[in-house]
Formats: structure tokens, sequence, C-alpha cells
């Protein structure tokens, strides 16, 4: 598949350009295996970086939050935001020390957040979150009430000015380096589950999301 | 231990202040359990959220890279930044959706970035930087030349200005929806390490460090 071209100046990539990587399939799945991105903005008392959990729904990625939270409400003021995600995959171990590396998935998004207003388009929002982190589990909590959705923020970014970067595969080493006796390879950083951990007063079977987690990967 | 209060204003921990943490040592150990941070900075072109490999010496964490850089060049110019890393630790469930939330260590640096110009102290950066990720490695490579330590610009920035937020334990229901009939807990997230692949020409033993490295997480 050809690269497309970087959709602005400010996101196109010149340092290490060839790991450069403008396909919305690569964007979407590099904000598809993200639990939180960091938003940057600057407002009044400086530029500021804050970590926000995420999920994507079509061409936008959302965030939510308590309608007194003060990254929410400034965002509603179309404020111009730089939103990141970034993957670790392994650390790469070349025979200098200059050309080590590190393998990683990352995702810069510039754009504007806007306010998901309508009630049932908000309601869908959520829904859609808690499916991406837990399929089936929406069925079978309480709901949010009426109060708990008036109290929410949910907001958008469209994802359409964004740049990914994406480092894979071993060590670039000189051709000179390459007979220096020393192992040279890739150490991989994975995100894996860990053992549920029930709370105390469940008294009702384990389902198979919980059951599945561990394998789940 | 007591919780120090909080270095600025705009560290000050609002939203779920119970979460706040201000000591020194819970800073460490989120930016030395990091391999890269996100920095916040302003330029002509907007505001910014860049993602780069860090380490700590002391009371600084430390990033490098190419002289040519953008992001280094714009940083030796005495620009305010925000340098936020984060861990997520797992998906918190409970009994209601509203009451769902993560488990996170999370970290945010104010300041401004300085240069490490003095020859020694850079290479004695660099080398920790080495130690930090595979210890015991930096004996075995080829050490960096004169001419890829003059490429080659190692910046720092105090961590004084700084705030965590950590979130660990179980779900916090609403009282009145403690007997709804589902399953309740946490679903853990963890860093781990995969299987290591060796590059193509390598003619030496396995390393302990490389042979250790998935059952050290």
């Amino acid at each position: 598949m050809t690269n497309p071209t970087a959709p602005s100046d400010r996101t196109r990539i010149r340092r290490i350009a060839e790991n450069a990587d403008y396909q919305r399939s690569t964007l979407y799945a590099i904000v598809d295996a993200a639990y939180l991105c960091h938003i940057a903005f600057q407002d009044a008392k400086g530029t500021h970086c804050i970590p926000t959990a995420c999920w994507r729904e079509g061409g936008h990625l959302y965030i939510h939050g308590s309608n007194g939270g003060r990254l929410l409400k400034l965002l509603s003021g179309d404020v111009q935001v730089c939103v990141s995600i970034t993957h670790v995959d392994g650390l790469v171990l070349a025979r200098s020390a200059f050309n080590h590396s590190m393998n990683y998935r990352s995702a810069v998004i510039y754009g504007c957040f806007e306010r998901v207003t309508e009630d049932a388009a908000k309601r869908a929002a959520l829904a859609a979150f808690m499916e991406s982190l837990v399929p089936g589990r929406q069925a079978e909590i309480r709901a949010g009430s009426d109060k708990e959705f008036a109290a929410t923020t949910v907001m958008r970014i469209a994802l359409d000015e964004a740049a990914c970067k994406v480092r894979s595969g071993g060590p670039n080493d000189d051709a000179e380096d390459m007979d220096i006796p020393v192992w040279a390879g890739v150490l991989p950083l994975l995100q894996t589950h860990g053992a549920p951990v029930v709370d105390a007063q469940v008294a009702v079977a384990t389902p198979g999301y919980v059951l599945g987690w561990q394998s789940a990967v």
C-alpha cells in the first residue's frame, strides 16, 4: 500500500522519515490498541500534557469526564490540541551504542475537540467505550442514570490531521560494526493481562470475559 | 508517609484529589518504570505533544536525540514544557457503568529542559541510559565515537515542579448498587517481556540479560 502524504505541514515527519506512516488504517490500529492518550494544550498557566482514557468510533477519537473537570472545560473553548498515543514494542540492541533504538508505534493528532451534546449520541458513545473495554459487559451492569449522564461530558476530535511513526524489526548496524562479537537483536515489550482480581462481595458466576481475560492479549 | 503539598499552583490536583501524590519517591518510581515520556510544548505552529525515550539520574529526567532534530533544537530555547508519563495498570469493573475506572500511575512535570553540554557529563548520561535499559551491555558494545557523541544532544529537566496521580485497588461502587448480580473487580494490565529475537548474523553465546529477559518483569 502506498503511503499517503502528510495532511499538513506540522504532521510531516522529517526525522527518520522512512518510519512515517500517514495511512488511516495504521492510525486507527494505534488508537484502538490504546487505553489512554496524552493531550497537550495551552492555557493562561502554560502548556500542559494531561493523560486521559480514550476510544475510537469511526473517524473520531473520544474522551469523557466530569463536567467539573478543568481539562474538558478548557477543551470546550475551541482550543487547539495535540493528542499523542505511543506503544513501546521493544528494545533494539545494536552492535554500537549509537545504533541502539526502540521499536514503537506512535500517533500524533492535531485539531480541536468538540462536545457531543445530543443526549442519544452521548449515551451511544459511552456504550461504545464500555463495549471497546469489555465486550458484553454493558448489558449486565446498571446503566447510567439521567443524573450521571448529565454530569458527564463526552468530547471528540476528528482523526484527520494526524501522523504515525512506526519502527519495527532488528537493529540497523553500520557495516563496519557487523563483526563485533556481541549479541544483537530485539528484546520485545508487550502489554499483557494479569489474573483478574475479584471484588469482595461478588456472588455471581465468573463471566466469560473475566475467565478469558488472561489468555486474550 | 505524609503527602507533601503540591509544589506549585499548576501541579495541584483538584479532580479526585485523593489520588494525588506529591512524594518524590512516587515520582521517581513512575519515571524509572517508563521507557518514554510525552513532551508538550508550544511553537509558532501551535501546541505539540511528542513522545521520546527518557531516563532518570538523580533529580533529573533526561532525553537525547540528534542535534538536527526539531524537538531538541526547540527545547534548547528555554521553552516551557510539560512532560507526562502514564502507566495503565488495569480496568476497574464496577457494578454501574458510571463507576467503572482504570488503575494507573501518572506523573506530570513542568519546567524547561537544559542542555548537558560538558562532554564527560554527556557521555556519563548516555552510559547511564544504556545501563538503565540493559544492565551490563555498555561494556560489550562499541562505545560512541567522538563524531557520534558530537552529533548527539542530551537534555535534562529537573523533577521539581511535578505531581503524580495514582489509582489502585478495586471498584468504588455506590452503596445501593452492591446487590446488583454482576461480577466486579479488576482486570490487570501488565507490561511484560517477550521472547528475544536474535539478529541474523550473531555468532556469540547468548548473554545473561537476554537469557533472563522473559522472566525479568
